[in-house]
């Protein structure tokens, strides 16, 4: 069986590279040569063309991407032929090499959450996914199964701990008082998820349990990877939302490892940029994620 | 446009009922007659054999259920095909004559979370569903689009405040310092609530988004129901989880209203209890949901 937080490191060794791409497929924002002929209210001939999309993305990135990161909503969006759209993306990732986090940011209790973690978790599993991202609202209870689910499946989680919305403090920035005093929602949570982090980790000393933490809060994000020293950190929020490699270099241990960054838009739409708008889109995207491999590398240290 | 919280004052009011059957397709708990001659690893037999068995069980509960919430957790387990028979069951429920409440449990920041209203708010969208449960914890401004959208589409949200796990109080109950000095968790997140319902409320004086609140913790209930004057309160929890009538009864209004309160193995399984296993497993269903309004109806005020 493989160890997630192992199997993540070798990767990023391997690809020598922390992008994670975020696969969000508006279908307003993808290439016109993708687009044309489809009938935008045919839902299931817009799966078709977007797994035709994801596929091609893929592609242009795997070779300097140790994972991607389909979003579901925009799967979910198109109905049944959206959800048969995700499985083909899924696979067609695994077999081009890549990890697959799907981002479904899913949570519920008892057997219901392992209903989740038993779908969405390991190669053997409905959907295929390496990891899950997983809302911790629910209480300490309800991580459980994920965790159980990740660790048997040989896969990985990310919990929600402090996410890159402008809005993320209403909650998440919160001081608890009495016997917590002093710690905020996220710390409470970050001490959750290290604890599953540390019970987890592998040869790379990082576990199968990771945490979410926006590139947009890049103190937070410096003072979460001192909390978390066994936890895999995916970092949202880089590029289109604002976060800069100098942001995200604070998610890294003092060799370099232990996170990945993910930008959606900036790499996936490359093609819509100034700077890439010269090139056909497989290479726009393709060289975006060079891109941005590059100045994670120079950003970080190791 | 249809206003969600009058129309599930309808609903409620018409079946003089206040029960929600939680669609939870347990396979190896579905009756014997479904499971004959299905191969337990062939997902889309499963799949299509699952979908069977919820559309009989909403045909049998049907003119005593105003709601039926399909927990999307057993159907994304079976993979697309488990979707395509989620697409089935939603379908014929409202064919039916009840209303569709997914217990999704999404949540998502900015267009994201615009993709998921959009997926599921309803009978228009992709999935066409009248309701969605929603996540809070990435804050309010994620809150937002579900909002909008659920109210541009005449379809409703339930916003998880206080969950019936017992581990819901690891994050719910804890207690705030600061400005907010003396709130817990699930306060802050009740008069948001509040706030979006109010803003929303229709002819039936509730609203468009509504709370979730378990049965297994009846005080706070009860101070919520105070808390939260134009909130539908989705109740989970009765029955296997140990609510009882006499606990939901504090999630109503003065005039009996208000609450919705759902079963969801009590119900859907009823032919494994003692009570019922002398009918046939239609009847027993049936009969169970029948058994479980008129309880509601007892111990409820109006």
């Amino acid at each position: 069986m493989e160890h997630f937080g192992d199997l993540l490191a070798g990767q990023v060794q391997q690809k020598k590279s922390a992008v994670c791409v975020g696969i969000d497929p508006r279908w307003k924002s993808l290439p016109e040569s993708i687009r044309a002929g489809v009938d935008s209210g045919d839902r299931s001939a817009v799966a078709k063309a977007t797994e035709c999309y994801c596929r091609e993305v893929i592609d242009a990135v795997a070779s300097v991407t140790p994972v991607v990161k389909p979003q579901a909503a925009f799967f979910e969006l198109l109905g049944p032929a959206g959800m048969l759209a995700l499985a083909g993306v899924i696979k067609h990732a695994t077999k081009a090499g890549v990890l697959v986090l799907l981002d479904g940011k899913r949570g519920d209790i008892g057997s219901t959450a392992e209903g989740y973690a038993d779908a969405y978790l390991g190669r053997e599993s409905a959907w295929g996914c390496d990891a899950l991202t997983v809302n911790p609202y629910l209480g300490d209870d309800t991580l459980e199964p994920f965790v159980h689910g990740a660790v048997r499946h040989g896969a990985g989680i990310f919990v929600l701990v402090k996410t890159s919305n402008p809005g993320s403090g209403f909650l998440q920035d919160q001081v608890l008082s009495g016997e917590n005093q002093g710690q905020t929602v996220f710390e409470r949570m970050a001490d959750l998820v290290q604890s599953h982090a540390a019970a987890t980790q592998g040869t790379s000393g990082y576990g199968a349990v990771g945490a979410v933490v926006g590139a947009t809060y890049p103190q937070q994000l410096a003072a979460l990877r001192q909390r978390m020293p066994n936890a895999w950190i995916l970092i949202p929020g880089f590029g289109a939302q604002g976060g800069t490699a100098a942001d995200v270099a604070h998610g890294f241990d003092s060799q370099g490892r232990g996170a990945i960054v993910n930008s959606s838009r900036g790499v996936i739409f490359a093609y819509q940029s100034e700077q890439y708008k010269h090139l056909d889109w497989q290479s726009a995207v393709a060289k975006s994620a060079h891109d941005m491999a590059q100045q994670l590398g120079e950003a970080t240290p190791g």
